[in-house]
């Protein structure tokens, strides 16, 4: 069926952005065992980051209101001002950070823009999202840039109603079953899962809520022009 | 002329925004002057703000960091950690504090968006903007809800063409001279001023860079309806 439209996601699908997570959380847990050695320090800031998601939302700076608040909680409010200054300077750097691009995503995003309207559909922080994707030199490839508080049905489908796009020419291409694949394909679109080499805890889909259909997995995002041509031949 | 798209801003024209932070900053003027008397808080918080603004763009979670970071420096690190953590609370009470609405916003906004193509358009963070929006009961009265991180003539011109707007059928409203004014005059739209109560430093316009036409000044929301009349039969 004719695919008109592919969405991408950009965290963890065009750029890297959880392994840098997980860089500066390593930082942390080591900073706070210094301090409360036997912490589970991992679990609490992952308790923490989603007991704020309500009143932060995603992103960098969101991340590093909870590692302070975490710090603080942890050890008591013993942990020096000093390293919290630190956190802070851990936030600032992830913000600051050059984007980089995964494998193969310049080259197959000229390759799929020039066949088909291409839009980039991502969660998180405005700011910390826009400043990204200048960084990446990808600006000029996408037909239209949509950031999201969450993605789930709703919100693609308002989307899709401010572009005059209908479900069934849709592709989106993710690395989140949670936020790329679900609510698209229950809207009847489709949707393409490439897996990150980590995923955050958040984004996880247990097997028996995965849709039966309407989703197809590769390994590298090179492999999408193939799968799109498969797609509309379909 | 004919109107037929009339923009909002939000933050202190729509509902209070920036007294918010002077109580918040007063408070934190108080705390610093426990420890460090004789500095000028007010100051090196602005100027840490604007120092972090193209890190951390607008908003709560950029203001508190701002924050952190300022109590942090201006005690050479001496402040203790429990103090942080009153300034952590501070950031999350005012993201959570409910949206109070500025006198006549409602009755105003009904009357408006009878007549015209309403649209909220507003700059800071997306997570708590919309967080707001939710909160004020406001949400159906827009058309369309835009939230950019700079209110520029490039980001307005965007907003123009994703949504089929003409320039000259445009009214902005809203308490800032440098986002509401300016640039939509200067993409020939016209604008509505409402003057605030209190105006954020950075939104200053010096009076000779203002434009000689296109816009007017009304002390209050509730003269809104009878100026747009006006600019139609002119």
């Amino acid at each position: 069926m004719a695919v008109r439209v592919v969405g991408f996601d950009g965290d963890d699908t065009l750029w890297h952005s959880e392994t840098r997570f997980h860089v500066t959380q390593a930082e942390f847990r080591d900073l706070l065992h210094r301090h409360v050695p036997e912490a589970d320090v991992d679990t609490r800031l992952s308790e923490m980051e989603l007991k704020n998601l309500a009143i932060y939302g995603y992103g960098v700076k969101s991340f590093t209101l909870s590692m302070l608040e975490t710090a603080i909680e942890l050890t008591q409010a013993r942990i020096p001002t000093s390293d919290l200054e630190v956190i802070l300077g851990w936030g600032k750097r992830m913000l600051m950070e050059p984007t980089e691009l995964l494998a193969g995503v310049e080259e197959t995003l000229r390759q799929v823009s020039q066949r088909y309207d291409v839009l980039l559909i991502t969660k998180g922080d405005l700011f910390d999202q826009e400043s990204k994707l200048a960084r990446s030199g990808l600006g000029d490839l996408f037909l239209g840039v949509e950031i999201l508080t969450e993605k789930n049905a709703e919100s693609y489908g308002r989307v899709f109603q401010r572009r005059g796009i209908m479900a069934r020419e849709f592709v989106m291409v993710g690395n989140s079953l949670r936020s790329d694949v679900v609510p698209v394909v229950e809207l009847g679109g489709r949707a393409v899962h490439i897996p990150y080499q980590v995923t955050w805890q958040h984004e996880h889909v247990p097997d028996d809520e995965l849709p039966e259909q309407g989703w197809r997995r590769i390994t590298a995002i090179g492999e999408l022009p193939a799968l799109l041509e498969e797609l509309e031949a379909a």
